[in-house]
């Protein structure tokens, strides 16, 4: 079961392979998190819709509308997509492991979305 | 005839409206530049599909990658998708007067799409 | 500038013309409410995102998780897709026209998608 | 190799959990029957297209425009997302089984995207 | 009220400026053909949905699955999307003032869509 | 980490099961190559996605505007999505055995879309 959120934060990469994206800029992550498992509960549902969007909407909270360049959460790192991915995914993965989406999670998969024509995808197993 | 492109971005927006878009953050614009005529040319085309395209990254190169707080573009004003939308819109329109593309082109309408779930469309006539 | 929202509803159309959509079935509708207007206010946008997408949000608030057979609005007639956008349209307009968005709207186009492969359109002027 | 197709249905969700969905409401699936093998046959497919949509329309005839809640696939339980996502894969399951899309096929994916911002998979092994 | 359907046709394109189009290459377009009109019928539907999609199938079928250079709708001009676009258009256009799709409509609009990235909209008057 | 681009190319497919896709037509298949790793580098990526997309049109580069009735890499056999995403996989695969794409790759999907409702995968191991 997957559900979609969205972000939009600014940053800087450092190292001489980004070329202009060394330069402070920005980007919207449209974010999909889905959620797997080996089988529904008793009402149908591998994990309730209503708490995984909620759950991915306080996890994304942190890093929304900000400039990750100051966030302690990629201090001495870059905050390259795949990083957010894993960011995102492996706090997700701590919610589930928490007990926040009930006991059917197997795993999970964290896909960023920075444009129409690059993504990445992050799994975590809780 | 519709192209599309690409911007990252980072900003803020003065006013409290904004509420957490105040603080620095960015967008990822998905550029959509439409343009528009009454008839074809003997070849068969409005416009030519490779020039408005170079045309299209000509104009979104001085905004991509870039801090746009700190772009003369928008000194004293809002960087919001709806300025830029007509930044962009109006640069394409000035091109397009220059006779980067033709004589074909009647109106043209640019949108930027800052995320799965908002955009904004500008129309411009050159 | 356009915000998008979305409903889940149930309901059944008179008329041998809809063949098994005579038959109770549903559709979620991926709804699209487009502003315009002619000028942006002083903080550089044509209406508020947040008051969109919220003064959109009530309007679908009455459609969303029925079953619009029984709904007072559609009694009499169909609730097809072309009835529903202007059901919402007019809604919209009359939220503009009491003065909820604004000053700046001259127009407004709401989309509504049955499915990945057929979608409606309505305008309406405040 | 995946083929898409869609369905409208009306169904109520049983339980609390499921606040307003509890209601008599729909939703269009669009629908996605992928399947996987290790090789190609000798025309250089995994499956004919033309029979892969077929079945899968044929599974999905099934379901489309009717009221779940009445339906017998769904008696005694909830036709949730998970739930349809898990009838239209075994049928689909069963139908390879038969013989009815050729040997290729090792395992087989249906995904059902009840709106833009939510989705389910379910996996069947025929 | 709009349909979408497809189709994939081989062509070259003459004149230098096509580049690497001017060899013999094909393109997949997803055709939008869109009907606007003033009001309702009493069933509450511009124009029936299957009626539509049939149409456009039945003018679609001329250019599917051919080389459009042998066709005799293109020949002394180039089809470039531009042109198979107004030639759709037209050919619906026709249909509809033929009477196929009833009388509520006073404008269409076709949309092909070669890619991801790039799209052609013409505007015919029935 | 996935990145897209795409080609527009022409073929015929021989065998009746393909019927009218036995005719000379053509394709634009819209192809994202997908790359996993277990880890990232020290700059924070798997790969650089200016390379992996430089890589990707370098492989797509061969078929790009062709008909691929008359290219050597489908000599003897159908180019069908299935196979034309076999080629541009495996030779995807050559590019980072060869070390084009640093060392942290441990699989690759091709995807090719050859219309909004029809995509074929590839997998393959470098």
């Amino acid at each position: 079961m997957t559900v979609r959120d969205r972000i939009m934060i600014a940053h800087s990469l450092a190292g001489d392979e980004f070329g202009p994206a060394q330069r402070l800029h920005g980007a919207t992550y449209v974010v999909e998190a889905g959620f797997r498992g080996e089988a529904l509960d008793d009402a149908g549902v591998l994990v309730d819709i209503g708490k995984a969007a909620s759950e991915l909407r306080t996890v994304l909270a942190d890093l929304d509308y900000r400039n990750l360049d100051e966030s302690p959460a990629f201090a001495g790192r870059n905050s390259t997509t795949e990083v957010i991915a894993q960011v995102v995914g492996d706090a997700l993965a701590d919610r589930v492991r928490a007990g926040a989406l009930g006991t059917g999670i197997a795993s999970l998969v964290v896909t960023l979305r920075e444009s129409d024509v690059a993504w990445v995808s992050y799994e975590a197993v809780p």
